[in-house]
């Protein structure tokens, strides 16, 4: 968003990327807005609830006088922090809270939305305001990412599996083999370095040194996958960091998430519901310890971010969020914003991994070839995938 | 529910008690049905299903020839354990499970219940079913009090305190000074032994040899259990068990479930919202240990699970479940009946302890004085009370 | 112990049993005083200086003038709780502690001894301390019994499986079949009424009714025991209670405590060092959960405490704590004693289960049969055994 | 160790470390030897036992013929993990286990030393061998390392605050003021190189890219650490990463270990038992987490791995392990050696951070510039110190 985008565009922008949210959410129940089955899934109804509270929080209230907050409360529910009013304290599980309900919820949508129509076509509506509205309606497509993740899992963990839609699934085509592409020794630049929206993690483009690499040309299929899991992959230590291999044996884990060996066939939830395995599909829905421990049994390795950035455009990436051998830890000259927004990425910069790409999750036009997208090791509820290098 | 009942009576008895557990849901929104914030907390819809999958299975299944189960799959939804179909294993906790939608948990109730009509005015309903007919809606009753708990617990732990039901209550009467009512030593009957219906714990009606014991007329107030609380009860650990003051340290206990202190002032929450401290009232939501702690710091005890059956027609209960000091244990001569019914009660004899009477949240008719309700010491969401003797 | 007992005899029967507990202590080595695998294990050597530190701090300190303490520092290293000495908090975790050092607690042993024999035969030795002498010595004597099945459980956790003792044993002969001896209902006394020692909780001498009974003569065997292992005991929830049953599951439980099944055949490790299981024995270390189970399988049931200690006169007991199916609960007119010696037994009354009788770990003379044990009723590491009932 | 050291050489060296080892821990008491207060500790008995089994097991086992096991069964208490002997199963918490003693510890390190003398001198010593001897040594020379920080932890932990040696300290003269050393941008060249030993996580040398960046000449200092805490470091979120600000919170931090607060003044616990703190010596026993929050409230921020090994040459180092801002990765080109020494380092290379240089308790000769030591980001436990950069 540059200073020369016109009001109606903005206004137009910011209407299409919350409705896209409501969108998102239109084929489930009010019961399926409500519960949270792991502490990494949130329910739908506070992905909505705290987007909108964002908005009111950043941009409403500091910069649009006489602005009436929807309800105070909102503030401790929606934040997902603890909090202290006076002498209560109450802990606001996410998974526990009944209200405020769906429909109050909408209610408060509705009404930030009409006050942000108002407050955009202001004179408010200064330059320096446009950074956070930027910010505003990119965090509202990361947890346009998350709502049709969670949504899987809370669907897709439920004993009667109901399908989120029911569209027609053509079976993949053949893939064919893997080619790897070549990339040469040297200096190359990574970084955001374009027009247009950034995360603060992408800055500055910056110089890495890089050895010879080479680097699959397309992603690892569940046909691959489950080879590596009938040649004995999840009982082999030797292919597995010696955290990877704890937590195969704490959680007795054989599969990729939402993988069903039912009447003696691996079926697979998917979105669409219950299914068979596409064998020719990208395996999905794996963590960092099996993409890692899948390469070590072919022979390969994961590429690095810088690795994965400049291979890039020589790529065919969105399909999954492909796990990386990189520590999300920050780039050279990195600093951190002042006030709340700074506290947007430096401060998970630590034991966890970065992915790159996009997937067939992520709202179009969202991802870029210099985003990092991060995530504990152990979890497999992002739509991630394998794309092995050496 | 005796031979002689009339069909029709049955049929009434049957509806009424139905329709009771539905009016107890009439105030909530759809999201206060799903939620589960602790454990031994189960979601009201969860309650509306169980009880309708119990006279399903364990009546119209095994006795009505042709009925058709309404749904294979709520077998594993409503009957509370893991599961294995096939090789799928799911664990259904009941908190995180959006579906069965509440819509279709009424849909279910709606069916069964026509069933049941039609069923009880069969020929296949004989006499060998009355037991199991006067089981499942003695079970109904119960869980009829689980859900006013479990709703109160749900509705009191959500930051926006929403009411329940709206009321003017009126504060009560000053009881007056507690009076003493004396018994003698000697040897006394207790357990069932009338007409009607009791479950197999109440069984058999057998003598016991008390001593001399004298039992408070009325229930602790608040305002007798602030005055314990203000002469620092919560922190003096000769008043508690050695487990007693190790749950006291660890969750911080200071007051009964429900109570906060705001802007220097105790309030409670109440099913008519948060409300300040009714001293006259009877204190509500303490456990055993708590109990137990404040008689000792009264220089008293908690009575006997007999003295209280002994003494029962001479006091005033209902209000409260009043912690005894009994454990949970067989009476002389105690049988578990064969099948799944015989799981009922004996199974749990171990680490509870009884509480006697009813409360304000038992529906009426289903309490008797030979009744033996029990829980874990440590929990507080029962409307539980206290009863000194000496 | 009572006023005409000679001061000698008093010194001498002090001496006695402060002896006995460091002659169980001498086939130790050293690094078997230190460690302390499961929290209900106590590390021998704190034993050894906890016992001392009760004469010192309950006897000595108050009633022998110009005692001077030992070792100041030792008072939060041996009465097990958290302490705080200023603004220092440290947590005396007992198997983390290699100071003070095993020489150094016989050295505090000795002292203490020393004054204690000085102390005895001095005029401060008054009629008020020898209810704290008695207490001292039966605490020695229980910690006596603690220290053989504290030290059996570190030796046979030990992959090494090393033998405490070294002394031919000889096969049992076989018990033959069970009698089931009767008795009639009616009003019986239980509780202590004799001279001598008894703990607080065996008072006073009460009434009881009960109904007729019968009681096993003998002991079950480990013959009976695998039968029930082998006929599906620990795989068939019908026999457990719902606790219980919990139990199995999560501790995947299938034998007593200390049976290996190596090589095709159950292994028990004694503390004469690993050997076959011998059939005839009574079966040891099982908890009250595998007790129940055995009995219910048996279709009968555990005695309660009150039928036991009616029944004691008839039966063979010393060789195996005794589960009951009776809840730890106070006598009728219970008192607490003022004090710390007050806390001995009272704070322990809730969520415990009582043993009867003796085990062959128990000092000679220390039991009776009023004498109440008790423990949780999932632990297997003391001696217990079961004798049926119906 | 190169093909042209002497064999008398090689078996003096082999003498040197191993002799090194039992002189660490002739100060301790027997029972010094055998506890391990937290999982991260491992006891000294057990640091003996396991560098002895190494030799044994990848050395003269394989190499030696007719060497014989000293006992089969030490396999399973020295290798760390769970062992599986026919149908017996047992885990060996190292903490948990008094046998094997220490004195059949140390006669299992003179049966190997031996044997190991002999194999040293004999024909079956060849060039094959000698990585693996070196590896051992090393690993011994790592494992010296941990036995003082252990033998630290254990003693410190300690209420008696028992001292390991009684050496008078001089106090440490002030370091003056902190300068920054400027490097400017450019490819550099980092990794092993040289002649000698190095782990296999050092290889290779290779290229990185660098950005102009400043480092302090000289460690942080206790005063300056004290600073930080009296400025409210560990109260203020902004300083913290947000898996820090967790630990913060959950842990109570508000020192670096070893810290105790007494009579109103901040008291050390060093080697040579509780002194007051020396302003002038770096800090000391801090995390990851503590040490990023400091330099986040200097404005600054911590190395990179590459950064300090270029500067590596202008600093004074040793005296503690510096934490970096590298997390514990594959240099390019990483191989995974083989068999059981390939899994020396590689399985670790996943949430770990880096940490460079030597501490007090290094053995002499043990580090060098290019050396990656690396731990949890949680662990205070290692003589860790901060270097600041910017």
């Amino acid at each position: 968003m540059t200073p020369n985008i016109a009001t109606s565009d903005l206004v137009k922008q910011y209407a299409d990327i919350r409705k896209h949210s409501e969108e998102i959410c239109a084929p489930l129940e009010i019961e399926d807005y409500v519960v949270q089955p792991i502490v990494d899934v949130s329910p739908p109804k506070w992905h909505l609830g705290h987007t909108t509270w964002f908005f009111e929080t950043f941009i409403l209230e500091p910069n649009f006088p006489d602005y009436k907050i929807f309800d105070p409360q909102y503030n401790f529910v929606f934040n997902s922090y603890y909090e202290t009013i006076g002498a209560r304290v109450i802990r606001t599980d996410r998974g526990n809270l009944s209200r405020p309900s769906v429909s109050d919820i909408y209610k408060y949508r509705r009404y930030v939305d009409e006050h942000m129509k108002i407050f955009l076509e202001s004179r408010f509506m200064t330059e320096a305001v446009e950074p956070l509205l930027e910010l505003g309606l990119n965090h509202e497509q990361q947890h346009q990412e998350l709502l049709i993740t969670d949504i899987k899992y809370i669907l897709g963990h439920n004993p009667l599996f109901p399908a989120y839609k029911s569209e027609g699934t053509l079976p993949k085509p053949d893939p064919g083999n893997t080619e790897m592409i070549r990339f040469p020794e040297g200096v190359y630049e990574i970084g955001f370095n374009g027009e247009g929206f950034c995360f603060d993690n992408e800055l500055g483009r910056h110089k890495v040194y890089l050895h010879n690499f080479e680097m699959a040309d397309r992603l690892v299929t569940n046909r691959e996958y489950l080879e590596f899991m009938e040649a004995g992959g999840y009982t082999d230590f030797r292919h597995w960091h010696a955290e990877g291999w704890d937590w195969v044996k704490q959680n007795n884990a054989r599969s990729p998430l939402y993988w069903h060996y039912i009447d003696c066939q691996w079926m697979n939830y998917t979105l669409n519901g219950l299914q068979e395995i596409d064998l020719n599909e990208a395996v999905c829905h794996i963590n960092f310890y099996e993409a890692s421990a899948f390469a070590s049994w072919k022979g390969m390795r994961l590429p690095t971010e810088a690795e994965w950035e400049v291979a890039s455009e020589h790529l065919d990436w969105g399909s999954r969020w492909e796990w990386t051998n990189s520590a999300y830890l920050p780039y050279p000259g990195f600093k951190k914003e002042a006030g709340a927004v700074g506290e947007y990425n430096g401060k998970f910069m630590v034991n966890q991994t970065v992915l790159r790409g996009a997937s067939e999750a992520t709202p179009p036009g969202h991802s870029r070839n210099t985003y990092r997208n991060f995530f504990q090791t152990n979890l497999k509820w992002q739509f991630t995938g394998i794309r092995l290098a050496r």
